[in-house]
């Protein structure tokens, strides 16, 4: 589809206040973020020193700054964690926990609103100089928790602490003021969000002020001096409206379309749209990894040339994943379009969730998809974005299941729950979701507006999804998916049901024919998982001995205890009478022995070769 | 696999008369044959003087032979079909209407045994001078008529009959004595059947002989002296031994081939097996389409270039797909692969089925997978052998179904209904399908032993199938396929119960890359059903409008009435808001109003591209 064809329709994102999530896939693994992930996180934070850092700016606790000058967003995460994760449930313990340090935090912001423990207490006179020093990165994330817990709690403490840190950017930053590029943009996105939260637009100019200023020389900082990264690693290489290409920092560039979607939404200004749609369709078609993962070069953390797709040296660090989905979660608001919502998906389920343990408390920085044996989750890292990541991205999922549409509603997740909605007419609808997804392609849904009226239910299908029934009310309905979505328009009444059945058969992939690493390899996809073979259900064979038929048809098997409950895949092997090969969930793998693992397997000549 | 590799099985048919259909899908469509089916043909044999052809050759009615030299064969493939319909259900009137006409046919023998009303009445002094003047293959489709009337009935008069022709033939033709070169193949397959029903090695040696007789230049007659024809027209173009392609005419191939498996299985003769490995990999990786139709050309009939698969000139005759069907049940008995059981199922639910309106009084020829509107089915034909073998390959499904293996059984198709069988060890066993296949994947089967015993239980997984689950006694069971089967080896007890579930999604299927016609074409298949559009259900876009994304989520909608009951599909169109494309199974095309139809469908664009 051609950009200038593409109609925005500015949906509208639901608070994760109003879904309820009751799903056996998600209410786990929520709990486990409650019970042991934040836990985990914080006791990190405290035994490194990065609470400390805020008691120590703030005069609290004497003592020099330790850890790294971005350390101070570590902390912010995990309280936005917390506040998705007390909406889940009520915890006195851990609320009080978090107040206690964000009284640290506010403590530590210093009169005129700078906050940014490392210069504050390491070099106070060299604030602002290095552009990639992370300072509104850190003020970003800052925001971003302070939205959240203002939301979930309506404590409204360290709100005020990021509106006075924000006020202290428009005092300095802007039109006539100083320049800046931030090196890590992570502050767009969150000046949206408080913009947002505050309807004040002074926040919203400064978040597309602060995009403009990208591509035109004026970034300052060691990493600019860098010959082999430049520019193009913080995407100051363009101006954001000449974006052709994803380049440099996956996570930077992730969170920087980001910010440009919001931007978008509110603006409908056409040079966006015309970057976004170009640099999606550059990141998507030639440089995303199956499993939603991005960024394939551990030497920028970044992108390197289109197609370089390798497996077993895959950067995919977690946080790009969980970017991917940031991204295409505002461009399905913006465009109202399901391909969108199938990458937050894909994320969901593979790229994104592989960073955490079934345990909760050890974690992939980087996510290969294929390993000889050697890679493994660790409890915490040097530089530590990836859990802390997961502890906020993870109990937010309630946000990216539903939308407000112009004439209705959309659901864009299927996942066992309830929320309270609103659609773009006013009318409140009560939504319940019954399934067994993602095992399972059935959903049951329940409508219940507050009074009878019309409005559009849209439902999304999946761009895995090759086949599905729907009914309403019992009766099948007749309607394709249109922009990815069943519009269901009727008059709706207390009571109403739908029945959505998407066709979940195991599917062999191929990849693009580029993908050098990939020729001659196929994976399996079962709905929305990708599936990979590990060392400790394939004993009996070597790294390099395993290959697979496409002709294969895979036994499909719900194993309710192991790994947590998943479903498994069978496949057999060349030779008969040998055990068959069995793959497990990706996002799964490395949570029991130690041992090789592949999602790509060599391909298996089979006489049968083509349909026909 | 390597011809050397592949391990014969000799399984072995279960009789038509111990497996009763019950079967949603096929018991309504074997009542039409019974009731209209039979009747039309045996109706059309009467008017156009077929049958009256014998009472003139018993000299029992005046007048001159009527119609052509082949023509007896349709008579006696009316009363195969008949006999394989008493089975189905007793039936006084039609049972004395076919033993009055078996009456006149055993009559018109002559006191030497000789039968062929066309040399009785026309040319008498020319008996045996042309060899494609179908003499044997009348004669062959006597022996099959009279081994099933025999089987059905219990009646022995056309068997007595069709001994004595065939100790004619062995009078006159083997070692030693006349060569014979059936320019028709049939007679081969024939006298298999023969042998079978009446333990006479007699009737087996001619049958080698005959088919040894091939490729050694002793065919005679006019066919052999078209050049553009010659040899390979009759496949007498090389001895039997050494085939390797297939070529001519593709009824009379498959015709040859069945014999030769039937050949194979009793002898385990090498040459035999990789002639058949040879031409059957020819046949079905080159020259077969996706509808199981063969033979892409009206000229000869018959087989052109490999790859060379036209749609709107495609000739695939009903009677070559019902060879097709002939030959893979002998090839699936010889070797025991689920493979060629997968090519019995595609032409019962395409390439064969397609040959008959829903009405059962209308007949196609030639099936081609694409028509502008000007192709339809009609009562009758000059040369009527496809009415009249689908009068007999319909009801005569049920021999297809099971198979008797050396450890057990297989269940090589999934119809519902009960069956009488009896393992390779001598153990009897009531085995029930209930299925609402083709339109669900989901199988339940009881199992029967008369008393407890171990034996192999084969179920095939089809080919088109990619993933499956299988529970014995509600348990989930580990099992790949071997061989195309899941073998469900265990100690069974009466009241076994076994549930098989195969995923059934719409696939969208590419051709060979070689196949020109199809370049730039899909097409949609679910489960065994191929899908076709026509011009009734999409009025509003003329013949070459239609374009399909590879992409697209299509609809799947049971409507129980229309054209009998069957699973549409429905796909979006490029433009949203139109309404979609809607896809009837092929099978059921030209039952409704005269339009255009197409399988191959011309891909649309999709930016999509691939998975990744």
């Amino acid at each position: 589809m051609i950009a200038a064809e593409k109609k925005i329709r500015k949906w509208e994102t639901v608070p994760f206040t109003r879904v309820e999530i009751l799903d056996h896939f998600w209410r786990p693994r929520l709990e486990t973020v409650h019970d042991v992930t934040l836990a985990v996180c914080l006791d990190h934070c405290e035994e490194t020193g990065r609470i400390a850092n805020f008691s120590k700016a703030a005069g609290r606790m004497n003592g020099a700054f330790k850890g790294m000058y971005y350390d101070d967003s570590d902390v912010y995460k995990v309280i936005e964690g917390a506040a998705y994760t007390l909406m889940l449930r009520r915890d006195a313990e851990l609320e009080s926990r978090v107040d206690g340090i964000i009284d640290e935090i506010c403590a530590a912001q210093e009169a005129d609103g700078y906050l940014c423990t490392y210069y504050t207490l390491v070099a106070p006179d060299q604030k602002w100089t290095d552009m990639e020093k992370h300072e509104m990165y850190n003020g970003g994330h800052l925001i971003e928790a302070a939205v959240a817990y203002w939301e979930a709690t309506g404590k409204r403490q360290l709100l005020d602490t990021a509106c006075r840190m924000a006020d202290h950017y428009i005092r300095h930053f802007g039109p006539g003021k100083r320049h800046w590029v931030e090196g890590h943009p992570e502050i767009e996105l969150a000046l949206m969000k408080l913009h947002a939260a505050t309807d004040d637009d002074r926040y919203l100019d400064l978040a597309i002020w602060l995009l403009e200023e990208r591509g035109h020389g004026l970034g300052r900082g060691e990493i600019w001096e860098k010959p082999e990264w430049g520019a193009a690693y913080c995407q100051d290489d363009v101006p954001v409206r000449e974006i052709e290409k994803v380049t440099g920092h996956a996570v930077r560039a992730m969170y920087l379309y980001t910010a440009m979607a919001d931007a978008a939404r509110l603006s409908g200004e056409a040079a966006y749209l015309g970057a976004l749609h170009r640099v999606w369709a550059h990141t998507t078609k030639r440089n995303l990894y199956l499993t939603g993962g991005i960024g394939s070069s551990a030497d920028n953390e970044g992108f390197t040339q289109d197609y370089d797709l390798p497996n077993e040296s895959a950067y995919c660090e977690t946080c790009a994943a969980i970017g991917m989905a940031f991204w295409n979660h505002r461009m399905n608001l913006l465009f109202g379009e399901g391909e969108y919502a199938d990458l937050v998906e894909t994320e969901w389920y593979n790229g994104a969730l592989a960073g955490i343990s079934l345990s909760g408390d050890r974690f992939f920085y980087v996510n290969p998809l294929a390993s000889k044996g050697d890679h493994h989750r660790v409890e915490w890292f040097h530089t530590s974005c990836c859990p802390t990541n997961l502890v906020r991205f993870l109990p937010s999922v309630g946000q990216y299941v539903y939308a407000k549409t112009e004439d209705g509603l959309a659901i864009n997740q299927y996942i066992a729950g309830k929320a309270e909605l609103e659609t773009g007419g006013g009318q409140k609808v009560s939504v319940t979701q019954a399934t067994n997804y993602p095992w399972d392609g059935c959903i049951n849904l329940g409508v219940e507006p507050s009074k009878t009226s019309a409005f559009t239910l849209r439902l999304r299908v999946p761009g895995w999804c090759r086949s599905y029934r729907l009914f309403v009310g019992g009766e099948a309905v007749s309607l394709s998916p249109e922009r990815g979505y069943l519009e269901v328009n009727r008059t709706w009444r207390p009571g109403d049901q739908v029945r959505l059945e998407l066709d979940m058969p195991v599917e062999v992939v191929r990849a693009h024919p580029e993908v050098k690493a990939n020729e001659g390899r196929i994976a399996l996809r079962r709905g929305p998982i990708i599936y990979a073979l590990e060392q400790v259900d394939n004993r009996d064979l070597s790294y390099d001995e395993f290959s697979l038929s496409a002709y294969t048809a895979v036994r499909v098997h719900h194993d309710k205890e192991l790994l947590g409950g998943v479903i498994l895949l069978e496949a057999a092997r060349a030779d008969s009478g040998q055990t068959p090969y069995r793959f497990v969930p990706y996002y799964a793998w490395d949570n029991r022995e130690a041992g090789f693992m592949q999602v790509w397997i060599k391909e298996r000549p089979d006489q049968r070769g083509c349909d026909r």
